[in-house]
């Protein structure tokens, strides 16, 4: 008898495309809002996503009003702000330095211990970093695998931002990522990736 | 006549499952190798996901061997030493400090402008960092697309590891990843995560 127990099929090459292969980073976006309950969606998507500890550091804001957007572009390099002003959303990626304070609702059988060791200021920045990165590509991928388009940036002024939108908070803003349904003729060429021997190796 | 161009579909509620909402982190695995083949097509799809002016810092160490998985796991935490002993394959993900010397062929219509960007040394730790982490994103995402099971880790010695896998490059881990096909009974209950209103707000 075999001992493998939990075979799953890969996903159909079709999805593969959708979240992978065939999706491109979109610097236009047709007309139209998104709704609130596509935002909610996409989080409830993504929160599912492994985080060291269920840490959970990131934080989002869903930036949608004519002043959030104009507030947003203005801290943006010149190449952004085109951008951010014509996409029907933008959410600001951040991780909050006091994830910590949350361990009792997200790890309860052992929120002492892990505070305790995230309060070692180095600790924590590693932690909220890695894993509020970490979300921010899970929130890349479900947003495509729910049919929406990315464009995700990191060109603007972090502490202009953090500022702006996350002030009283040790929130530290890390990148930020439109998102709506992209013209296509917006999308550059296809780069070339590293091959497998250039970026990986057994050992 | 709409505007909207490319309206794409959510993936069906089952691939949605696979890859977010039931996909757990395994602490034990069931017999048997990953083909070489396995680990060749994770890197083919992981490799899309999108980084900063495509910079693709990641790099990647499949330990398969009884020598490297020894090696490894005695540069881990207590607890994930037995894990990586047991799983068939452990892949280090590690940051290239260095990344910007493959720009010519990642990015060859902006490869000096961006190099010279890059030279700056805290620029380059954080878009390594940044991105690094995101394509380790990737990597779990594409893992389970492909019908994998993930044991992402960051409990080890990370300056061990960079001597003991990356000697001789200014390569930096960031966090290992058991891959295989879990054991439902290594799974721990599912934990809790975040309200929307709790990490994210609109603006």
């Amino acid at each position: 008898m075999l001992d493998r127990v939990t075979t799953k099929d890969a996903l159909p090459p079709e999805a593969l495309d959708q979240i992978f292969r065939s999706a491109r980073t979109y610097n236009a976006w047709t007309e139209g809002p998104i709704e609130d309950g596509v935002a909610r969606a996409l989080y409830d998507l993504l929160k599912w996503g492994p985080t060291s500890a269920n840490c959970s550091p990131a934080r989002f804001v869903f930036v949608r009003t004519p002043e959030g957007k104009a507030k947003l572009a203005e801290l943006a390099m010149d190449m952004n702000r085109a951008k951010i002003l014509a996409a029907p959303l933008t959410v600001i990626v951040g991780n909050d330095l006091d994830f910590a304070a949350k361990l009792p609702t997200l790890l309860p059988y052992a929120a002492e211990t892990y505070q305790q060791y995230f309060s070692q200021p180095a600790v924590a920045e590693a932690t909220a970093m890695r894993n509020g990165t970490l979300q921010g590509a899970y929130l890349i991928i479900a947003a495509r695998a729910l049919g929406l388009d990315c464009g995700p940036m990191s060109g603007f002024d972090n502490a202009g931002v953090d500022q702006a939108f996350f002030a009283g908070a040790r929130i530290r803003s890390n990148f930020i990522c439109s998102l709506g349904y992209g013209k296509p003729d917006s999308v550059f060429p296809r780069l070339p990736r590293l091959a497998f021997e250039e970026a990986a190796r057994f050992a």
